[in-house]
């Protein structure tokens, strides 16, 4: 018999590859067949270099079996185009009133543009991606208008069309992704005669999925994640701490609709929230398919490390 | 026994409906089960009574079992948000140009505006619809940039971002019917980069009609049908007989193109292709539903009367 | 630009048929993919004209997605072959008791004749029927000699092979109607012993429509409704309401066993059923796909108008 | 360790009963998921004891995966309902004509009587059989009127509703048997009008096998198989030599319509034909399950002994 | 019309045949569909003849639609190859101790060889069979160490690598079953590091049976069943009884285990077991589908005969 | 408006990890639902650390859609459980002899020790495998005695019980794959007696592979490729270029049975052959998942860079 053979040494840049691959393989398999929506938007999107990143991230996601919903905002494109028609903000109450003709602008840049350039960015990689805005499958996305009250007065205030999901007919979401295709949500919805309504980026990927049943919900911010009392960003959080942070305060300012979403996701049946830093390149992957997270994981109850 | 009872007396307007409803069988059982591609536009997108029952009668044979498509044109408003935004066209030899800035508009009306309207139209009367643009799926619909060239010099014109359509890959409209929805097509198709391109609407229906084996492609037009010698328009006409009369000059003008069309939609495996008056209220329940044709039906070979 | 093009007006007779269809929608929309299950019998069995539409009413019903069930009763066929056969008929306290010739004789007519003639109606308007006799498929439609009593004395009366349904073995129409095929029913079920056995047409159809959980459940009659205590027909009329013009004699003579099998029906888990007027040619029609109903209406609860 | 425990004897009884079912392994495989269809008549239809004995066959070939579909003829009961209704039996060149009349007592009989006593006998043993007409499921049995032809003056002769099979839609049966039901079917088929003829049942068979593509077709006779020159059954012969045999007048009488019906089959695609001897209690089985035949097996070529 | 032929004469040899065969059809009716777990072992796997007409019966069930599951032990060949490497068996308590190396020897003759000489030998028949052996399928039979305690000093004792079953993870069971496959089990198990863990065959075949939701468990063993206090076997006996009869001392010895098995069996949901005498030749066969049970059936309470 | 955020910077380690993930995009698209065959011996077998690290690469390619196929040789242990057993060895013509009793050793060990180790083995890293012998499914592997002839004498010398595969019946590992299980073969085929046969490695995953249709075929060796006329391994061969290399003597000695089995793979349809590096760790992730190949591909013909 001939002396057994040896390993061959690797070279170290194989050697580094080869590493990432196993280690994201029980990442995998924790994540196929599992439903992870997506709110894109902040810089992950303003820069083109981070939103690559991110659409790489999409399409490897789907591709091992993840089914990925994606849903962004607007961005400042919405108020250029506005600009550049002329169309004069109104306010009340210091508040943007969305008239007609801005929900028209809207809607032509969210649903016309934008979308349709990430459903482009995404085929460029191999993935197959479809636009859907609330008009869409008999109305899927509904909402109703705002309900906003003068905060001195009390009286009804009209802010125009904008408006809060209501429902999620959530039917074309699940039959797109049976059929391999990655939704590209925009955030217009419709009232029940079936006309447009502006409603919140962060709320639609919140209500998507819950409808869904998602094992994850994350949002690509600009901050580092939710900051605990010691003011500086803490890895996981609890649906429990959380709601606390909220009512004394230690979470404050932007970060308060924020908080108060991934509450609301967990409490619509989404597995965790994920409140993830879109300035770190690849954010998604390194949160799903590594060790390293990237911003702060608000779950039900304090858990063992994942996968 | 007691006397056999006779038949009771149906007031006017009951036998009516009933007479329109038992007519209208043979037709259902014709396209039950069939696809049908409409290209949606002129007339009866400009006028709001003949859109409505443009989208009644989509709705309707989308529930009776035929598989509609429904491809649209930009219509008038195209143009005029161009000028609103300032975008002064420019000509070569006569054409106009599509440079960047016009096909992102012409991006933002046709897909975010007018499918969108479509879709909460035919969402409106219990339909579900669904807008497409050549970006969605992995680009669906490919075209390459129009090959124009001077008619004097034979050099090459550059005319922006016009394309020419090159291939339907129609597994997302297949899913879509399937799944129950009604595709929506803008006219914008991508090259191999995925950038986007304006393509013509009728050269959209035409394709999308030979890739999915339609049964029946309808053009809805400003026009009462194809004239014949005796410049009167003509029920049906074979495939032949148009060849001869585009050769002959008995088809002429504005007619050419659709007339092309017609035969290249033969060519790609088609049934039958309808130019149908677009005028006339619901003129696809009549041109499909009755025994009253609306326009002229291009076919292969003179026929039996249908259904 | 061209002027806009306007709409071209339509005929009367294009408009009138158009509008049926159209009014038709909402209807269609409402039934497709419920069970209806009619019982047919009485002038629309006996009159050429009025068989003929209930023929084209049902497969237009069946075409549009409707499972249509219809039950079928013998009419006097029967008796006249009978008769023919020189076959005398026996009374016991006033009762026609069915020996077992007269049974063979009703199997023979309903079976063999009356369930294939309707199939033939049926295929001559391009739908496709079966008629099913209680031996089918196992003994599908079962029932038990009827338990009639002497009323003077009490005494068990033997009224020879007259059963009562005691169960339906829906399988089979399920199947079928998953085939595509419109099931036929005849009024003869069997035994434990798999033995023939008359029973009552609106007992199949009312037993029938409970196992198969029908949206709707109509009775095409020789009258023109159930009456009030007004003695006129009553569009609709409550569960509860109809329980008590029974109980006060408001409901009498030969509408007792109709009303009853229509509170069995209901509770039997029937959405709602109809005691429609037969004598009204396409009865079926009018009373599903328009909003003009031919009859009474029973139902749960008073409710909102259809659709 | 124990001393090995060595087997323990099995009465006579139950070992032939176990050998029986163990020699039956080899033909179960060989059978399971073909198609079988038997042409039921003769001796084996009228006496009690033998069709008790086909119905048992029937329903353990089904049990066992085998797709039996059983066509029956109509015996001498037409003859005799038609005597009792004073029907005037009316010939025309020495055949006997069937009027209408005649095939409504035809079609009551077979289709009312017969087929449904098949259908209960077969529930009786826990099997599920379904009787079907030509007019069932759009008239899926399809037949013109005989052309006979006058033997002297050449001229057509009209024989009444008497018709010759021209096409089956075999749709219906291959649902019946995926939904795991037994066809049983009457020789009735339908012109183009939907109205009945009287055809042949073993041109039905014949026509059935077929259409299916079934592995055997079975005649139940009342011979014991085709005999050859030697004037005994023989038991097999191929396609060529009974050829040869019809045409050097070896094979007479009654047994050449036979003879030929089994050449058409096998032109058609079936199998293998037998011509069974059905006065054999349990024929069936003897022939499928055992490796004794009961008749002669018509086969394309000189076959190895089978399964 | 000619005489009614009669029926003709059967020898006795096919008469004998032929009463098996619809002997077996309410049994082969009664068995169709269902899950059957046979325990292998002891005579019947030990004589060449019983072991060939185990093997018989397990391929006619699978054939006419049983689902058999087949655990088979290990038998005197471990133990023999044991010796001949050389292996000195340890005891402990007077218990045998299952060091590594044992159970190596063990995988290897059961997963090696035994179960793969029944799968030729089902093969052989024309059935597909396949060895599973724990490891398997991602550890789908799980045990953990056996908790041994010694009797006197109450000390956990270490028998080696004998496990107690812990968990049975059927869905490859399940699949190999829908894919037409027999699964045939050896007695190795795994532990939680899916290192190999030997396993009584008995508790593998209980646990399988449980999981499955068995129709039927089936020991063949080398007694002629349970006997009952007259010390003779009983042919049935309920649940309750056995239960009283292991208390009251009835049930003794070796018999104690197998009568717990069958409790177990019960508990976890399987329909009957029957420990039968797998001396007899066929006792499968004659067990399921005859009239003449082999052995004792335990069930939940007494029952009226079967089928 | 905030200043646009900008991407934060990602730690080295981060950053290759999520490269690597991104490099192995198109990959995963190129080999996903294609079938891969690995033939698993040599140095992968026999070191626990690169043995370890194929298991994760199956699991890893298992889990992102390819379905793999892994087909195992003997190792060295059958050799030295033969010498435990006393079993000595007899040649003939210098060849080894396969006795029955060696045969059943090798069966042990292959079967019952070494394809369970994988199992278990790929069972700890969340894969599910299956172990599959030729007696399996009806006996899948098929092969027939070795026919091999004296050199000298050209008499037939019998080797015993070595085969040559000659048919792969591969609906079991179709179905396994589909069920979301990995087969894994050892190399033991059955006769048409289906007794065992001991079959080379090499010719069970050519022979699978093609009866696959697999799109790659990767045998793990212990050398560094196929070296061509420089002495040096190649890294991609044409399949012209092969049979030119081996019959002029640039391919010699124990290459050439590889180098056959490549050639032989490629005439079966499988798209190409790697003759791989064994000894670099992770050789099936860097060969399929990386733009790095470990060894020799062989191909048709000369083709661009993949994927």
């Amino acid at each position: 018999m001939a002396p057994t053979p040896t390993a061959v040494d690797l070279d170290l840049a194989a050697r580094a590859r080869v590493a990432a691959l196993v280690e994201a393989l029980p990442y995998v398999q924790r994540w196929a067949g599992q439903t992870v929506v997506v709110k894109y938007g902040g810089a992950a999107q303003v820069s083109p270099e981070l939103s690559q990143a991110v659409m790489e991230d999409v399409v490897l996601l789907h591709q091992v079996g993840v089914n990925v919903v994606l849903c962004h905002g607007g961005g400042p494109t919405v108020s250029e185009l506005g600009k550049r028609l002329g169309i004069v903000p109104r306010f009340v109450d210091g508040l943007r009133v969305t008239d007609e003709e801005t929900m028209r602008v809207a809607q032509q840049v969210q649903v016309g543009l934008i979308s349709r350039d990430i459903a482009a960015a995404i085929g460029r990689r191999g993935g197959r991606a479809l636009g859907l805005s609330g008009q869409d499958a008999g109305g899927w996305l509904r909402a109703r208008l705002y309900p906003y009250t003068d905060r001195v007065t009390g009286a009804p205030v009209d802010l125009g069309r904008v408006g809060e999901v209501t429902e999620v007919r959530a039917q074309v979401l699940r039959d797109l992704l049976h059929d391999g295709i990655i939704p590209v949500v925009a955030p217009v919805a419709v009232d029940e005669q079936l006309d447009a309504l502006n409603v919140n980026a962060d709320a639609v990927a919140t209500a998507v999925a819950g409808a869904l049943g998602a094992a994850r919900l994350i949002f690509l911010t600009d901050v580092d994640g939710i900051r605990g009392p010691e003011g500086t960003p803490v890895p996981r959080v609890s649906r429990h701490q959380l709601d606390l942070w909220i009512a004394t305060g230690v979470v404050t300012g932007g970060m308060i609709p924020k908080a108060t979403a991934c509450l609301e996701a967990l409490s619509a049946g989404v597995g965790r929230v994920t409140v993830a830093d879109g300035r770190v390149p690849h954010a998604l992957l390194l949160e799903l398919l590594t060790d390293r997270g990237v911003g702060t994981l608000v779950e039900d109850a304090p858990s063992e490390p994942q996968p």
